[in-house]
């Protein structure tokens, strides 16, 4: 342990940087459950996977016992460019909500992707690299992840091909330039392109899109071009693996000064950034070396943790994708129009469900309007202005300071900061003009979407 | 000096940190020019410039003695939210290059304002609230500078008035909802608020405004409003003296390392950020102990230091401001519309003309397209997605790493990477739909421009 005070920003020299992301399925006694078979409903065999992933990434996706993987050094030397990420003490958030308690967030927005999704998009292009591929499709929404797999892909010499949710498209001309700039293709969806694609169109002509079936294209492409793989950049459990880079540095960062967290919060879509903070804390609690209050923030509006069910269901609209157990709303469930904040997938990780479903986390949904207040607050304050996607953690890690304040007690709360929100400000301008509503889905709505969930044993 | 590896990034611990700005001028035997009185042609006095500036931004404009004047524990405290800035060793971009020049940038674009403009703003927005102001004035071209300072008075409760080149207000609404994020109120210029933008707007209905015009309106309020001042975001002697942390910063990380750097560039609008990079480096070099190659870099379309006089001229179009002697393309000169890449001012801050005068330091001019040619590679390599201000530096490195190539010669280039390209994908769009020209001012437009300069014995 370190005496000296706790810089403003911990950042970890290049010797105590991971050399290893950890594998938080290991340390489970039970298992997330396995991916299934969308026609036979029989667990998926890595030969079934390999058609669709890197055969690298398969194995990473099936290995529930290995607890550590070795970072290449490729990945390792990318990293570098741009982490260690600063592990920052918000001492004027501290301040300005006069909390006794000690709040530390994790900023995974220091580079041209502007998020976390960095971290898993140059692991899974380097390994389909590695396999001798042409070059990786896949789905965007926002647009973080597909202008990660650029960048990843732009320093391999890969091809990349992304599909777009059509809104997303549309309303983030930018994001789809800083993609161009890397070279990737990127294609509204649903488009012409894909059978999926021309089927979703002459079902439902005016629709705008929607992740999941972005992914059905992306996925299509994949398997029917030569030397191409699709890559995800959430929900799997090799993205967690990949993500457990920003647990790792966390915990360093921590150790080194002996800091104990007592409540980690991160913010949920797909469970990528969560299943990565925590994953090594969540290790400790598995092991019953440590306990930590877990928290994941889901949009009032997209709420799977907290009104889903735990059900095997479909990845994708097109449902070309295997069967995953999670907590889900139905693979056909879309987000309200008017929601701005991300985090807008159906399901869950099925490593996260499984935790969740055991009581090991807690969740919490929160209306955008809360989470735009939260987001506007710490912009002010800590300087940053952050993704209305990491402001769902920001806002309840500021509820819990709050909690603090009022009970007095200490407590150290540390939250993922994701990314930066310089290509939303569409959605701050909404916020500003006071044009944004906190729709949520009502029970009939949610009760439809679940009648349409698979049957499986 | 340390002899483990140089890390891919250095960042200074806080004990490291500079606690002082450095001033340039202490160290030069002959001053730059002093501000005259537009009316009288006579040196402006702290009382004059009073009216306009705060009181102890007045006394550090005009002081050409004292070596260092102390960074107030506040101003530290704030800077410590986003600084040190990362010296970065671009090992990718040498590899790529196939260099065997050493090349290390100093990245000032990890915060929200997206550039090193936020040094200065604190220490203006601090001393203007440490006089009890109510609030500040200023213009914004591109809009670095307005977020910068919208940030500073956010963080010190002072309230921000931000005149706004129209054009950018009309293509940048993103930035100017960052300002509004930060509770700045923003108004296109010229506008009807001001005698001087009602006078513009007559003469010129059509214009879409130009930072001259925008620092006299924001000048005008400034002095008829009360208890506010104008502040201005480069050019002046106090904005190089916040700069030097730049430099100062850069030094202490390569000192450690023992690195001597050969060349040092930075790109140069009204020169702040050169100033701020250069300033011990030149220090040294003024005191004779050491020598470097120092490289001013401008755009081709706005070519002050390459193509201007030194002369006394107007800071501003509405020739409100004091005179300066600086190299000047005129007050009145406009760089073309179809130039994107920023550094748009029409003169150059004096202390640094004064330097180019006596042959302390180069100057070059690039074509925007050779700039975002630049600005895309080193994104791609580097991973930072860099604003055109930026990449004029970059083109610049590049070019002397690709001379040492040639040479064999092992050089040492730093170069200032001001900031990031995110509020800029319409410049890049344009540069890869290949609507992008290289239109320079002819020798007769200049002439025409220099003919108008004020006589000033």
């Amino acid at each position: 342990m370190n005496n000296e005070k706790i810089p403003y920003k911990i950042y970890l020299t290049e010797n105590e940087m991971p050399k290893a992301w950890y594998n938080l399925r290991a340390d489970m006694s039970k298992k997330p459950a396995p991916l299934l078979n969308p026609g036979t409903h029989r667990p998926m065999t890595a030969s079934e996977l390999s058609g669709v992933f890197c055969e690298e990434l398969v194995a990473q996706e099936l290995d529930n016992d290995t607890p550590y993987f070795e970072i290449p050094e490729e990945i390792r030397d990318f990293y570098k460019m741009y982490r260690p990420a600063p592990l920052i003490r918000a001492y004027c958030l501290e301040k300005k909500l006069s909390t006794p308690a000690k709040i530390y967030y994790k900023f995974e927005g220091n580079n041209t992707s502007g998020s976390h999704k960095l971290n898993s998009a140059i692991a899974q292009a380097y390994y389909a690299k590695k396999q001798g591929l042409n070059g990786v499709t896949t789905e965007t929404g926002a647009g973080q992840w597909g202008t990660a797999l650029s960048m990843a892909c732009s320093y391999l010499s890969l091809d990349c091909k992304v599909y777009m949710v059509k809104c997303s498209y549309e309303q983030k001309p930018f994001r789809r330039e800083v993609m161009r700039t890397y070279g990737a293709s990127v294609t509204p969806s649903p488009s012409m392109e894909t059978e999926v694609g021309r089927k979703i169109l002459a079902e439902h002509p005016g629709t705008t899109g929607s992740l999941g079936c972005a992914i059905s294209e992306a996925v299509e492409t994949a398997v029917s071009s030569d030397g191409y793989r699709y890559v995800l950049g959430s929900v799997l459990n090799q993205v967690l693996l990949h993500q457990s880079i920003i647990g790792l540095e966390t915990k360093t960062a921590l150790d080194k000064y002996g800091i104990k967290p007592d409540i980690i919060i991160g913010c949920a879509g797909g469970g990528s950034n969560l299943g990565g903070l925590i994953a090594p804390f969540m290790g400790e609690k598995l092991r019953g070396e440590a306990d930590y209050r877990i928290i994941a923030v889901e949009p009032a509006s997209c709420p799977s943790f907290t009104r889903g069910v735990y059900a095997y269901d479909f990845c994708d609209t097109g449902m070309v994708c295997p069967l995953a157990r999670m907590y889900t709303l139905g693979s056909d469930f879309i987000p309200s129009a008017n929601h701005s904040g991300g985090l807008r997938y159906h399901g869950m990780s099925s490593t996260l469900s499984e935790l969740y479903h055991q009581g090991l986390m807690e969740a919490v949904s929160v209306k955008q309007t809360e989470v735009f207040e939260a987001a506007e607050y710490f912009a002010k304050v800590e300087g940053i202005l952050p993704a209305p996607e990491s402001s769902h953690a920001i806002r309840v890690a500021i509820d819990e300071a709050v909690r603090c304040t009022e009970t007095g007690e200490e407590k150290t709360i540390v939250f993922g900061l994701t990314g930066t929100g310089y290509f939303d400000m569409m959605a701050y301008e909404k916020f500003h003009d006071g044009k944004m509503d906190d729709y949520v889905p009502t029970d009939e709505e949610l009760a439809l979407y679940r009648s349409r969930l698979p049957k499986v044993e």
